[in-house]
């Protein structure tokens, strides 16, 4: 695969990036335009009928990214393979939907795959869960 | 050491991680407003004579990066650590002063760190190495 041109991001070395316990960072724009970048979880999930899909990122309501993505859709995505650091995924997108419906489902699931236990230990009773759905509009995709 | 608030980036813990080989994930400005984040090597270094310093990262002029910064100063550096990724630091910052003096040396440096080798490996011919001298504003840091 060629470097830094733009991939399709559903091809498999890409998935498996995603797929991979890899953590992504977040950038998103702060209310004064400065920039914020955050570590998080992150999930990929293909359309099934067509060559679409989303990254999913799993929030808590009012936490700073969440009102940062509310404010300003465009975020940025970037991804090192924790076995190779020089393997890179860097996404432009968009957050083209928000939803609570299944998001408390989601974070057991990412809790699944980063800290392999059956339900995310880190719930507070006074937050709602919330999956950002990013468009994928850029793909840069460093290679091992 | 408390979970959040503002510390000295300056301090033992926080020191130790920017000297681990721990890469940096730095959030910029596009010039459309849009956030770009771009994995990187990271080196730190405190003042011999007071409290301040500085996070030093080395770029090639002209990158995406060094164009951002030279626009807007304002960056965003997040860490996690390599052994523990729940431990993070994320700095809110500002580029306040730009040099190639030196810069060469300090990629060296760099590579010593990150790949154990005496010199930049990745170099080529037609790129001027500048180190990005940021100044921390703000530290949030979450401890093992």
């Amino acid at each position: 695969m060629e470097k830094g041109k733009n991939h399709n991001i559903f091809s498999e070395p890409i998935m498996k990036f995603f797929e991979g316990k890899n953590f992504a960072f977040l950038g998103t724009i702060n209310k004064d335009g400065s920039p914020q970048v955050t570590p998080t979880w992150v999930d990929i999930k293909k359309n099934e009928h067509d060559q679409d899909g989303f990254i999913l990122i799993n929030t808590a309501k009012d936490r700073l990214k969440h009102k940062n993505v509310t404010r300003d859709s465009r975020v940025s995505v970037s991804l090192i393979d924790e076995t190779n650091p020089y393997t890179t995924v860097t996404v432009k997108g968009r957050v083209v939907e928000q939803t609570t419906d299944g998001a408390d489902e989601h974070i057991d699931k990412l809790a699944k795959k980063y800290l392999d236990v059956d339900a995310y230990p880190f719930r507070s009773s006074d937050e709602k869960r919330v999956i950002l759905k990013i468009k994928p509009d850029k793909v840069f995709y460093r290679p091992p």
